[in-house]
């Protein structure tokens, strides 16, 4: 099974934020520093959107003390559906970055789409958090049935920041 | 072309209405009376939100005067995108319904499905409104291009009613 493997490096795969032509590579935004890459199955949906995203929002002044740029929040959905939801969960732009990974490209190059119809229709991101240092990652936590909610919390990888 | 036909049947496709566990057949539910079924390429598009679908919540005392008993918005997006855009929409929920097309597969049936992988990262409906009675099409009014918004809207459906 494909799955996030410690040291690979982030996928050049464009993304969108906001609206469908702002566009950019993951790549590049992720290059320097510390970044966390949190992948979920679906914008608006209970889990992402009770638990999961708002535990990175509410959470990031700490990571951001552990040296954390940026947490970008990936889900195959597109950019006004990302963009509604960023508002809707109130995420503060600069530093939690809901992202349209709108056809399923980045999560496929980075090793985390499966099929998703029965639920939404398509294929979606299995729920992940990946700590990316330099371009590479360094830690993963992802969902051993791809849509729960545990070993990704933000509490569980603000642990393991020391 | 595949486009929607004057009597033409709606199409026996599961739907999906709230959540991906709410599930009916649209033909079912617009076999009596007079029905608007409404195609849109994305919730919270600019066109569709800002233009397309208030325009159907804000006349449907006029269309329910003409005796319209129900608006149905189809569009492809999963069943939490269509009921937070419905949501935020305050889309009159027995008189204006959004509804989940989340494969397409009404979509494809009724004729209206394209490629807008490019803006939305898959297949989508093309905008358009079709009035029904007794389960067939009566009226048609699809957009040339797919997605603007002119012979759609709900005033010039409204004047077809007589």
């Amino acid at each position: 099974m494909a799955a996030v493997q410690k040291g690979q490096e982030v996928p050049a795969v464009t993304v969108r934020e906001g609206t469908p032509s702002c566009q950019f590579d993951l790549q590049d935004v992720t290059k320097e520093g510390t970044h966390i890459i949190v992948g979920v199955p679906g914008a608006f949906s209970p889990a992402c959107s009770a638990g999961h995203v708002p535990g990175y929002i509410n959470l990031f002044p700490k990571l951001k003390e552990r040296g954390v740029k940026t947490v970008w929040v990936v889900a195959v959905n597109d950019a006004f559906v990302t963009n509604a939801w960023a508002e809707s969960l109130d995420a503060p732009a600069d530093d939690v970055r809901i992202i349209s990974d709108q056809a399923g490209e980045f999560s496929l190059a980075f090793g985390t789409l499966f099929d998703a119809s029965e639920f939404f229709g398509n294929k979606r991101s299995a729920r992940y958090a990946a700590v990316i240092m330099d371009g590479k990652v360094v830690e993963v936590f992802e969902e051993p049935d791809k849509t729960g909610l545990d070993v990704s919390k933000a509490e569980n990888v603000l642990k393991s920041l020391g």
